[in-house]
């Protein structure tokens, strides 16, 4: 699943099986209960906590979307509030969106109620929602649920693997990464988990992804690198083209590592950019894998373009095309369409300069199909996961991002008003 | 069907019943016969023709998309070539785009085999082309196809109504209009007929729409009044965001009525504009109503923006949400992935600010839902259309647009590789 075009080297960074997530990261603890915020009896775990004794560093990404949750705002809050990060308290099942006042008012005793049971400020706590919109989240449950996680947090794998299944919401599994490096001998840990499934694409998804490591880091640093990351691998994701009023990265470091990644340590600062970059990389490739009743996953490069700006508009057009998208479930290489949705990114591309591969396939070069290939395209278009490049040849600038095809099934569990 | 919000008043203009289309102006003939464009024996009308032994002025709006259909670029270069027109060629079952210098050459044999037939100069004719991107025109059987319409065009309703045949694709009927109008006793028509059916957005669709009038109107003129009505109808429709490279409205007008419009007399001309725009809306109107495998047309007001520019973006987002048409498929009025997308927009919306009306039935006011109302809003958006009102109250422009819901029959019918 791990491809070059998307991967900085690995060097000495070790991929860890059987990942249970947070809990992998020394001094971190976690839990996932069942407080049935779906108000529907369904038996499955709907609150999570990530808890850190030590106080942490932090930083944050949050959704672009002009109409944020009540816990985005409070996170961005904190975030500029604060300076020590304790943990997060996250349900699923509800968004908390548009709930105005009350809202807000909501997503600040979540934090006030875990604070208390776990002894911090409310103000060290983040606080995220996921589910449907625009309904008030049953505080009693909450509550009740709050009490729970906090009581049975523990730094065990299993309790690790609990958190990472709370968070979920139309997600088919759980998404955990755990990477461990060396430096002079000293071990860190980075990891994460997240959730995606639906209403996945631009800048950000419904998706959360919670990041924990041991380094000792400042939080401009920490925010650095988590920007950086987070652009070259959650925002190169689209599924339906539909982007959240939720969505929210959070990494938080607690230092127990006792290494201290600085700019003064440029080596140790590359090898740990690097794990986080796999680890942002990593858990975006399984949000896609597991997209809402995907058969495919493509990954799109754009070569070739005047600009890094024209190489996604045109990438994005082909990864939103419901007619791309549709043929790719159908196992049809219909690169007629997908010169079409490039033609419409409105790009100033020339026709009689677009070379198309399909894997390593040639389709058409200098804007004409190459027919004696035509046998391949549909093998490798039925494929469960293929690459297609499309060279402009316009300039030097490239984009890459994943993308899939897009079923009945879709629309199907998605008519359906019980989702979010 | 007809709505007050995107039409201008009907004044004195008469909407003929059982219009033929392009037959119903005096001094026009139409054809449209079978040549098996398709290559697969499917026996239906492919090729059409249509024509004025009288010369025309023309008028003529085009895709946008960077990839233009080789048919495309001949009616760009016709239109500024020549002054006079005579007619339009229309086949059915193959683009003829990306087929480089051969598919150029063969729209220009396609305007001179039938300029040889009628006796007439080859750039005074059109050429238009709808159906798969990417595959060679069958070019013997398109030359028997236009020898077939040269010798049986006729003014003949029946014969108008094989052209309007001729050039559908996936659309389930034809789709015709003729508007008739009085001035000084002396009367005039004008009527349009159209295709659409996939492939349905921004600024023009994959839709082809012939206009004919037989009016006296200089060619500056004429542009003026299909580029504007083009603005107002066939830019205002949505269906599954793709932008075809074939989109094509031509306009032709013989002069056969003896009236003359001109900006000397103002009222005959906002009379004629406003028969001009009507049929526009009207075919625009029927080719939403014949989306592929939609079951609502749902009409989508965006008031209260900052600039109309800012009101388009969010009618657009919204139309183009999967998450939102799947939603009107499952009769959910689910208004947060409404709220989501307009959020995405990113036009600086402001979440208390926003009313939202199904129909006239509030939904949400200042941002918070209204639900006392809930039981109605089902009811609306179960209905075959309904619209929808968002005021952002942010400034004072407005856009409206007719779009669809998304079913399962769209995907399925679209991942079959037999449609263009």
């Amino acid at each position: 699943m791990v491809h070059a075009g998307f991967l900085l080297p690995m060097s000495v960074l070790h991929l860890q099986v059987d990942s249970s997530g947070i809990t992998d990261v020394p001094g971190f603890e976690a839990a996932g209960e069942y407080c049935d915020i779906r108000c529907n009896g369904e038996d499955r775990r709907d609150i999570a906590l990530i808890f850190s004794p030590v106080p942490c560093s932090a930083a944050g990404v949050f959704t672009l979307n002009d109409v944020k949750a009540a816990p985005v705002r409070l996170c961005q809050q904190h975030l500029q509030q604060a300076s020590a990060f304790h943990g997060i308290v996250i349900n699923s099942g509800n968004a908390n969106t548009c709930n105005g006042e009350q809202g807000l008012q909501d997503a600040a005793t979540m934090a006030a109620e875990a604070a208390k049971r776990l002894n911090v400020p409310a103000a060290s706590l983040f606080v995220c929602s996921t589910g449907r919109i625009g309904t008030l989240l049953p505080m009693d449950r909450v509550k009740a649920g709050i009490t729970k996680v906090c009581n049975h947090k523990g730094p065990d794998p299993v309790q690790g693997h609990h958190a990472a299944e709370a968070i979920l919401t139309s997600d088919t599994e759980t998404k955990t990464v755990t990477l461990t490096g060396q430096w002079q001998g000293n071990p860190f840990t980075v990891a994460g988990i997240a959730k995606g499934a639906g209403m996945i694409e631009p800048r950000m998804a419904t998706m959360l992804a919670f990041l924990a490591s041991d380094v000792m880091i400042a939080p401009s640093l920490l925010q650095a690198i988590l920007t950086s990351s987070v652009e070259r691998s959650f925002n190169r994701i689209s599924i339906d083209g539909d982007m959240s009023t939720n969505d929210t990265v959070l990494f938080l470091a607690n230092g127990c590592s006792k290494l201290s990644v600085t700019l003064k340590e440029p080596e140790l600062l590359e090898q740990f950019s690097i794990a986080v970059h796999q680890v942002c990389y990593l858990l975006a490739e399984k949000i896609v894998a597991d997209g809402e009743y995907r058969t495919k996953v493509v990954e799109l490069r754009v070569k070739g373009a005047s600009s890094v700006r024209a190489a996604e508009r045109v990438a994005r057009t082909i990864a939103n095309s419901l007619l791309v998208k549709t043929s790719w479930y159908g196992n049809d290489p219909n690169w007629g369409r997908l010169v079409d949705a490039a033609g419409y990114a409105q790009i100033g591309l020339r026709e009689d300069r677009l070379d198309l591969c399909y894997d390593s396939i040639a389709v058409i070069q200098a804007g004409q199909p190459i027919l004696e290939n035509a046998p391949y395209w549909e093998k490798i278009v039925s494929r469960p996961r293929f690459t297609i490049t499309l060279n402009l040849h316009l300039g030097n600038s490239t984009y890459q991002l994943l993308t899939t095809d897009l079923s009945e099934g879709y629309i199907n569990f998605n008519k359906d008003e019980s989702t979010a």
